[in-house]
């Protein structure tokens, strides 16, 4: 027997969007696009550019437009936007991560670091062109085989 | 046929972590887990606290810590961390915004935007304690039905 109200909503179970900011959303798309291959779902001018991730979307801002106000008659879309090094984790397999590594260093990226955690699950970390912290990682860091749905 | 090498990686087709910077983790508890109702995975002191969402991991950061080298002898986590608010935006049905919304307006938690995009799709915005523009959408604001997998 639930004592929840009737009207209480349902628990919030998957992210639709996560944010980053690069001020050089030329160096972005080539980054995002070009080096990890994502499917890019759309671009606005200097303000930003979005990449589909599965079933959901990474959004790539240039937080000099992001953080200006909607203009009069637009959408109000609330400003935002950080500055400094953001964080970010893409999930993938062992072998995925060696594969990924093996593409980044051939695109002449730098590896920050490829270590395992203390549960065993391995991180590969690098850098965008703006800095953020950028990770791929297993998913077992998290979550039990079987319990990441 | 493809031309892709053997050793291509397979797409990067998960998010498995999205980061926020909250400089007040006490604050960050009580809007994330209290009304928001997610589910800790873990808060360790002053440096962060991490949430469960679906199969993907909410992670706040005090970014006066995680700016910091990783300590010697420590794994070698890179540092990063952003200033100014950031977004992040959470997948749910137009019924469930509105519940949503009542669950905010009941908490007494202003909210800032709440629209519908030319596609029909709702988006709701509010801001976390750090200012942090917080965002639940439908999913066919992106994707069509179906296809959001």
């Amino acid at each position: 027997m639930s004592h929840a109200p009737a009207s209480a909503p349902a628990p919030l179970s998957a992210l639709l969007e996560a944010a980053l900011y690069c001020p050089d959303l030329d160096a972005a798309e080539a980054f995002y696009g070009g080096v990890l291959g994502l499917t890019r779902l759309t671009r606005a001018g200097d303000r930003h550019v979005f990449y589909r991730v599965g079933g959901a979307v990474l959004l790539i801002f240039n937080p000099a437009e992001t953080a200006k106000p909607p203009s009069p008659g637009a959408l109000p879309v609330p400003p935002h936007g950080a500055r400094g090094p953001g964080h970010l984790c893409f999930a993938a397999s062992d072998a995925g991560i060696t594969l990924w590594r093996q593409r980044l260093e051939e695109a002449g990226h730098p590896i920050e670091a490829d270590f395992r955690w203390p549960n065993g699950a391995r991180s590969l970390y690098f850098r965008d062109p703006a800095g953020n912290s950028i990770e791929i990682a297993e998913p077992r860091l998290w979550f039990a085989a079987g319990e990441d749905g």
